[in-house]
Order: C-alpha cells, then sequence, then structure tokens
C-alpha cells in the first residue's frame, strides 16, 4: 500500500519513516515523489490540524495521506505554545527565535513552573473517508538554557521525566524510543498493521 | 441515522443527548433500547479507549456507535487521574471516595500545583470501519474542598480557568457551555453533519 507523508519539514519525515518503515509492504511517499499544496494549520486543536491536512492532501492527490500535528504545551503558559509551537515567536520563526520567547517567557519560573508536555496527533486518511488517528505525549519540564544538537524544534530545551539531559542531548535513538509521535505513530502502525492483514 | 451510545453512565449520556440532539435526521439510542457487553478499559490514553469502545460496541450490535473516554489530568501528579479517573481509589470507587483521594493527593500543594484539565476524546465508529474522532479540553485547577451538587464525577473539586466557582456550582448550562466533552462532541456534531449532507 502506498501512505504519502504530507510534512515537509525534514525532521519529523525522518522520524516518521524509521517508526512506520517497520509496516511491510507499506511504499512511504514523500513530497518529492507525490507534490501536493500547502495546508494553513488553521484550527485550534492538534487533531483538527492532522485531519485539516490529511483530508486535503488526500483530496488532491488519490493517495492515503499521513499529516500529524505536534507541539509543546506549557502548563504555566496555559498550554502556550500548543498548536502555535512552530510560530510561536511569529509567522515563520526560527527553531532559535522561538526557543527565545519561550526562555523569556519563562525566566525566573522554577521547576514547576516549567513543567511541559509534548503532544502529538497523527491521522492517516484514505480516499473512500477512512481515517485512522493516534495519538502521544511526552512529558518532561523546559531546561534553563539550550542544550544539545539533535533533533529539532523545542528539543534543545525539553527535558523528558526520568532524564536529566535534553531530547536534543539524548539523541535520536532514545528520542524514537521515548517520543511523543514515536506513541502516535505505534497506535498507527497498529492499525496499518490489521487493516492490511484483512487484506 | 441511528447512533447508538455507546454509555451506560446516566451523567454523560445526558450530556452527550444535550449536544447531539441539535443535528437532525440523527436517531439517538441507548443501552435501554439496544443492549451491549460492557467493554473493559484497557488502554492507556483516552483515545485508545474511546476507540476500543465504539469498536467492539459496533461489532456486536452492527449499529453506528457514540462512545468516549475523559478524564481530570492534576500536571503534579504527573497527569493522574487520568484514564483511571473514574477508578482512581479502587475499582468501582464511587464520585466521593475519588475525590477524597486526589484532595489528599494534593494536601498542602498550593494553586500552582493544584492546576488540572479535563480531557475528552469521542470516537463515531460505523460497521463499515469509518471512524469519526473528536477531542477537548478544559483547563483549571483543583479547590481546595468539594463544594456544589451538579455534575457529577470531580465536577465538586475542579474550577475552571475565569471562574472562581467549581463546577458543580456552575450547573450544567456553564458546564455545556465550556466543557470538553461539549467540545469533542462539537467536533464530532460537525463531521456526522458533513456526513449527513452527502447523504
Amino acid at each position: 500500500m502506498k501512505l504519502l507523508l504530507g510534512s515537509r519539514n525534514p525532521g519529523k519525515l525522518r522520524e516518521i519513516c524509521e517508526i512506520l518503515r517497520e509496516v511491510p509492504s507499506l511504499e512511504l511517499l514523500t513530497w518529492e515523489e507525490v507534490a501536493f499544496s500547502a495546508v494553513e494549520e488553521t484550527a485550534d486543536s492538534f487533531l483538527e490540524n492532522a485531519q485539516l491536512k490529511a483530508r486535503r492532501i488526500c483530496e488532491e492527490t488519490g493517495l492515503p495521506v499521513l499529516a500529524e500535528d505536534s507541539g509543546l504545551e506549557v502548563e504555566a503558559l496555559g498550554g502556550r505554545p500548543g498548536v502555535r509551537s512552530a510560530r510561536f515567536a511569529h509567522e515563520g520563526a526560527t527553531d532559535e527565535e522561538n526557543i527565545r520567547l519561550l526562555l523569556r517567557m519563562l525566566e525566573g519560573a522554577d521547576d514547576r513552573d516549567r513543567r511541559a508536555r509534548f503532544r502529538a496527533v497523527a491521522v492517516v486518511r484514505f480516499p473512500d473517508g477512512k481515517e485512522l488517528v493516534g495519538e502521544g505525549e511526552l512529558r518532561g519540564r523546559i531546561a534553563r538554557e539550550p542544550r544539545g544538537h539533535s533533533g529539532f524544534g523545542y528539543d534543545p530545551v525539553f527535558i523528558p521525566e526520568g532524564f536529566d539531559r535534553t531530547l536534543a542531548e539524548l539523541g535520536p535513538a532514545i528520542k524514537n524510543e521515548i517520543s511523543h509521535r514515536r506513541r502516535a505513530l505505534e497506535q498507527i502502525k497498529r492499525q496499518l498493521l490489521e487493516l492490511l492483514e484483512k487484506g
């Protein structure tokens, strides 16, 4: 079965491929093989944004599409940056700009107020209207300053529960084991395997 | 279209009916009209539990089924009681027992450590395998002691953001406006309307 990945973010694409390549008879396609238009993430929940992207791109290409939306929720900020994680500082912001703004907003905040979680929702949409949904989260806290160079987004300032290093210090092997995206994709993987078994 | 509500909780059924009765040509059925077996909520996420229930009951009855799972996540407790909200004190616990345990665990905790959110995930499963998913959350904090008599579950100790009274004091009209379940069901409603329009 062909599955088009509805993301252009190279960091996300790498993580998705590493997890879903374990599904036999699944042929992963990216925007490099099948072009699709950009979809604006206008909704205010991860689920609705993922559904929006998967539905639009599926309609446009006629292929089964996997889309995900994910982000960071800081409890002391009332769940921000949330769905605006990638454009927290401003539209088109770099990871560095977003991180700088986040650290400034948490200046003086103690560990309790630095509690945060990553959330991911993944949706697979099929041309016949069928949908699969998976979700995952990773709890942790926001570090005082960026550390480490692996990963992307807020990884340099996110310390997962049970660790004392940031995701960017822990590296891809550990991140892919514990990440919110992994959990969401594992749920998708199980549902895909079920579907493929049924033929 | 017939839609079987996959819950036996009278509080939830009332809330669901109040929201979904606005959908024209939707005939809501409950366990009193169509019997189904109890489904154990064995998964560790709201989404997976809601999917589990909707799929099993749909398989058993051959009808489109709406199931939801919801609960309370307290940040300082690492997200507990979470999927165990209804059986936090023990299997088959009353609302009072669960609330008593929660207040004891938060004894001495200040407002920051009393931050919490209600989350709800609703799933509609159709006999052809199609699924709709909606989710919602309501942020707030845990009160020092129970107040008010409306609602159910943790409503007497949950103070929504922007209010200074508990959900149980605010009453059903306000709760149904702002609740996590309402948001999840609104998303389901929109998708049902789309489906029904297409015929």
